[in-house]
């Protein structure tokens, strides 16, 4: 989501009107459900649709236009707009009463102020709620949602895990399970039920600001991974009401022309059906119930506008049942930025009538209010599509038990957030790591001896954590600081023989570098997130190499760890001994980076992307069509290959048994040996694709369609079964302008495991 | 046309065998028409369609076949494949008699050796043609093509125009119609009356090989001044037969993925048509006979192989009637690059049945006509579909005239091509400049004084004539070099007061600035065309970057001239006191440098596409469509504007006026006043666009629908009056999947004129 950066000093002076209301406490005594009232809605005994069907039938249009509202907890506390403070009944009022607005949110950055705590966000919560509840005759309950994007990634104590670009490095769906796991409960003990998470874009362009928000660049991987966070956060602890997760951003997000967030996609419908979607449906698949749509155009329509979208894709074609939620302001930026309507109400009709359930944020709760009922008093959006749009809702708060559970246990917040999963996300900060480069078996240092550590990001908690951690952009200059340890940090703690020296700058590295055993630099870069994090430099800065250089000229082994968020163009750097990508790994990133550079941990991590060896090779990924022009300036030629990642023991993989055919709606179980031929016990990863020797409707040279993740002691030996739906190789028939179905081609195919090759055919 | 890089050991022993046979000599004594046969088809006098008939009617399979074939000259001559010669019996016989091939290329570097001459290109496609005429029983001429894509191209002493891109920048379509008058009469003096050009394609990638071969990145732009061109080349002078010109490459050749040559490009349905596909339309309406086809895919499908492009697009809705000719070997292509195909057959049946009418050097002519008789005879492609392809071949060498007159006279070749059209030649590069900046008004430099001509292009032929010059990939380092005035001779010529001293390096260019009036450094790049000129750093190197800090730290003024086919990042040169972008300007392009440094002439170029400041800003044009993320990361941000270019003097440019509403089918009057503020006279280039205030199917913020373009004396000022049809205004409608029709939204709208606008509205 886009929040503002400046205030207008004309919203300033309308909120400043308000101010002499009352201030209402946080300390309420509740109950932690609600008494059934006498209407059928809240028998929880009644089938689930029944409930629905009851309720909506007692709303009025505007207690249906408040259900598909959704307003920031800013509004409802401090000025009651961007100054934060505590809840004040004259700021809820026009919200929760006035406008019957049913969902608020924390948009990054909106954590209950002056206390930040798990039990300060829990009685804040629980506050709204009660407030909304004691205000409502049919006593709807508000649902509470924040982006969770790596843990509870709002709340200043929450365990951060590492961002989705290195949890696509674990290629570990049962690890993102857990982490997911461990995110919704942080979440639902402060009393927010609805995660806007997990990305499921794939990463295209290293330029754009989001690309450390996605899985990875294959949509295969992406979507088995954001099917198992879904899965994960979706998990039902029975200690409170459950919460919903959310396919974002539906759908053509993360393809923007030149690599600017949120600038307009150009998708043919083949490679929006068989590249773009398929990764939602894994979701879907997974039961997520809530999508975010995408904030951009697609092919000159904004998505916000596009029934072919949000209707016939999302609904009609994929099957999709759950809520449909604007993106930030979404709605209003029909108007402002896609001057797709000439006003409101007409951007309001467009958006509903396309498919929008909920408007995220829609500037000021009345005037969508307003706005909404004018469009369908004056027929432009018939109520049958309110009602479609708020059973939805109805359908999700009552699926998630909000109706039963409105309410949180404060006292109980700090213990079942602070501290928790911190060696899960350890764990997942190891998983992740990808070493690239380890020349002359530079890793795993040996312990002792003098070790220097410098580099911009060796000891810097902000760029560690990177963007969405308490903000946004990523955790504010002022304020408090997430505790996390620090790659220096995580180095001390592992080198207790050793001497450790912190060199912040260039020339006391060179300087250290003199009597040490090896230098470690640890590159980062600037926090940030969406279009401020845009960079037509993907790239590491001169300053970046500079460094790399000077210590490398030092003649020492030099060992450069890299936390970002994005595969940067390495320049000189890639020559350095040793090259270990840690992505944006998290509270435990430093324990993990140590971990692996003294062997502790030998790591596994495998690139989900394709990193490139120059800022002209955007947009890039592995699998590209072939060319026609010789293949010299078009083959796939990137500085670490999809899927590259080196370990500290070696691996064999036997050649993959399959059967000679197969019929196109089966699955498939390819089944090959791994096994350790190195000294030490390690992971394995590796993928299975498939490629297709003839194609008239042309295929990357190799697709991804499963992968084997086996743990394996020194010279230990695995049979492994590789299962896919062959169904996952259908591609959108027809001519260029994609009219066809989606189908599997009935020909030849081939599994390629390694340099191991299966012949198949798809009958 | 990707021309092989090596020639194989194995064709290299088959064709050895065969060079015992005779060769013939090329001195001939040939009528310039040829007799009437006994046949209706010969019959001139006969309506052409009941000639095409006739002939048709008597054609066997093969002999049609042959029609459908075309070859490269190498072929007919030498060794009978790549080292060049005479043209010999034993050769042709393959080729002309069995094979019954009905066309010959030069496909760039295919001049008569030893003697390049005009006299021996025109005894060299006189003596094939009498060969071919001579053991054909019905008389059918050979149409001998080349790509003539800056003048007759391939001929060394022939006058080479600007390049494309440089052409684009004059915004002259009547100046783009004589150089492609110019450049048809001199083919066609040396025998070859087909052109594969102008490249009607549109620039949006600067890391792309062929950016230069383009006029613009402006559809409406490009598609002007390519129909312009088409008029010209396509000129009757009376003289000869009469030449095809052709559009190209057939379609989505510009966009393709990461700017790599025919790398797969992937466009919407909508992009296609109301971007991609509006060039050809407008040199449809001028009548090119030809198109030839993009060796890329589409969405997933070579266009070799798309019914969809080229029947349903190219036949069906754009109603082109002419012969649609693949690119170099592309059929083969299908198999061996798209693996689309899994044998040679297989994909002559693909590319044939989708409507491919002629193939290009598919591989051995014999090879072609086996694949394609097969194919037929059981039944994958019928003979209707044969004969619809051949019908239009008939149709085009009737048109052409070839029948009656398929000779040309020696005698007169080299007076009609050597030195023929050098002052349009120098007026054409003259238009073409392009005055980015211009400090302190540094030009026009004042004459007298020392000048230093600095650069790695200041004394270059290769590097200023670029690529398809003799060659494919430019002037061969070994072998003739066509005379052309470079722009150290150009200054040298026109500074006859002053001193001019070359420096060739770096050193002695600052050496010789300090007693100095001014330094002027000519920057270009390697000549090349197609894959080899793909980059990913489309930027100045830091060489030449080097060489103008240096001579800047001088403090003397320091003009850089940029011979470039693309707009390459300046970086630090962006801060030089003067930039001049001079493109590719051909023979005359010293004269012209020079004539605008000194101010001869007035600069009234204007850029014709976008000059990026980044090398991560690709692709890059100037009518994106709107972004929602607050615009900064988004926004249009070029070094220099589409549109931008300096003068001596100054324009004041009037509000226009136009009708209030006007109807979709209408065309639109937009008058103006443009008045010459300064002191000097100079050409004024006026662009009008279209803004669309509101538009649920987003347009870019403004659109090119025509210009003015008026040269004015000092202080002059002129009515002018821009026609446009309002059908230009049409976007296909529906939604993401761009399935609706091409339409004129009927809403508001403002012309714009530099900052004046005026409303109107299309009802």
């Amino acid at each position: 989501m886009l929040l503002p950066h400046t205030l207008s000093l004309e919203e300033n002076v309308l909120t400043a009107r308000r101010t002499t209301a009352l201030v209402i406490t946080a300390a309420l005594t509740l109950p932690l459900t609600t008494a059934a009232h006498p209407a059928d809605h809240l028998d929880a005994g009644l089938p689930l649709e029944a409930r629905v069907h009851a309720l909506l039938g007692r709303m009025t249009l505007d207690e249906k236009i408040g259900q598909m509202t959704q307003i920031r907890v800013g509004k409802l506390r401090g000025d009651c707009d961007a100054v934060p403070g505590p809840l004040r009944e004259d700021c809820m009022k026009p919200v929760l009463v006035d406008a019957k607005v049913g969902s608020i949110l924390s948009g990054g950055g909106d954590f209950p102020a002056p206390d930040p705590s798990p039990k300060a966000w829990a009685e804040m919560t629980n506050a709204i709620q009660k407030y909304a509840l004691d205000n409502n005759r049919l006593r709807i309950p508000v649902l509470y949602g924040a982006d969770g994007v790596h843990g509870h990634s709002n709340v200043v104590t929450a365990t951060m895990f590492p961002h989705q670009i290195g949890l696509g490095a674990t290629w570990n769906p049962k690890l993102i399970e857990q982490a997911g796991a461990a995110t919704g409960q942080a979440m639902r003990a402060t009393g927010v039920f609805w995660n806007f998470a997990p990305v499921s874009d794939i990463a295209r362009d290293t330029r754009w600001g989001r690309y450390y928000e996605t899985y990875s660049e294959d949509p295969h991987l992406a979507g088995t991974l954001a099917a198992a966070a879904v899965r994960g956060m979706q998990t039902d602890d029975g200690r409170t009401a459950r919460l919903a997760a959310t396919a974002k951003h539906f759908a053509g997000y993360s393809e923007p022309k030149g690599g600017h967030d949120r600038a307009p996609a150009f998708l043919p419908v083949r490679t929006l059906q068989d590249q773009v979607l398929p990764p939602f449906t894994a979701q879907f698949r997974a039961g997520v119930k809530t999508v975010m749509i995408n904030s951009g155009s697609v092919n000159g329509v904004p998505v916000h506008a596009s029934k072919y979208m949000l209707t016939e894709q999302l609904r009609n074609r994929l099957g999709f049942t759950g809520v449909a939620i604007t993106d930030w302001q979404d709605i209003r930026s029909l108007v402002t930025k896609h001057k797709a309507a000439a006003d409101y109400p007409a951007a309001i009709a467009m958006a509903v009538n396309a498919g929008v359930d909920m408007a995220m944020e829609p500037s000021a709760a009345g005037e969508f209010t307003a706005g909404l009922r004018q469009v369908v008093r004056d027929g432009r959006v018939s109520e049958r599509r309110v009602d479609e749009a708020v059973r939805r809702i109805l359908r999700l708060k009552f699926e998630l038990g909000l109706f039963e559970r409105p309410y949180v246990d404060p006292a109980v917040a700090n213990e079942r957030v602070n501290g928790v999963g911190l060696d899960l996300a350890r764990k997942a900060a190891t998983e992740s790591m990808v070493l690239l480069r380890n020349e002359k078996s530079t890793l795993p240092l040996a312990k002792g001896g003098k070790i220097v550590v410098t580099g911009d990001t060796a000891d810097d908690v902000r760029r560690q954590l990177g963007g969405w951690t308490v903000d946004w952009q990523g955790v504010p200059e002022q304020g408090p600081v997430p505790e996390a340890v620090t790659v220096l940090e995580g180095i001390r703690a592992a080198a207790p023989g050793g001497t450790v020296a912190h060199a912040p700058g260039q020339a006391e590295a060179v300087a250290q570098a003199k009597d040490a055993k090896a230098v470690v630099v640890v590159l980062g870069e600037k926090p940030g997130a969406e279009g401020p994090a845009d960079t037509e430099e993907p790239a590491l800065t001169a300053a970046q190499q500079g460094l790399v250089d000077a210590v490398r000229a030092t003649g020492k082994p030099v060992v450069v760890v890299l936390l970002t968020g994005r595969p940067q163009v390495l320049g000189s750097v890639a020559g350095a001994d040793a090259l270990l990508a840690g992505w944006l790994p998290g509270t435990e990133g430093g324990t993990a980076v140590a971990d692996v550079l003294f062997g502790t941990a030998n790591p596994g991590g495998k690139l989900p992307v394709s990193w490139p060896k120059r800022v002209g090779d955007q947009p890039m990924s592995y699998d590209q069509l072939p060319g026609t022009n010789g293949g010299e300036s078009s083959k796939y030629d990137p500085a670490f290959a999809f899927g590259h990642g080196l370990s500290y023991t070696s691996f064999a993989v036997g050649a993959p048994s399959v059967p000679a055919t197969v019929r196109a709606d089966a699955k498939l179980k390819i089944g090959f040996t791994v096994r350790n031929t190195g000294s030490r016990a390690g992971t394995a990863v590796v993928p299975v694709y498939v490629h297709q020797p003839v194609a008239p409707l042309q295929v990357p040279d190799k697709r991804l369609v499963g992968w084997a993740r086996v743990e394996l002691a020194a010279g230990a030996q695995q049979a492994v079964e590789v299962e896919f739906s062959v169904e996952q190789l259908a591609l959108t028939s027809g001519d260029v302008d994609g009219a066809g179905r989606r189908e599997v081609p009935r020909t030849g195919y081939e599994v390629v495991v390694e340099d191991e090759r299966a012949p198949f055919a798809v009958r």
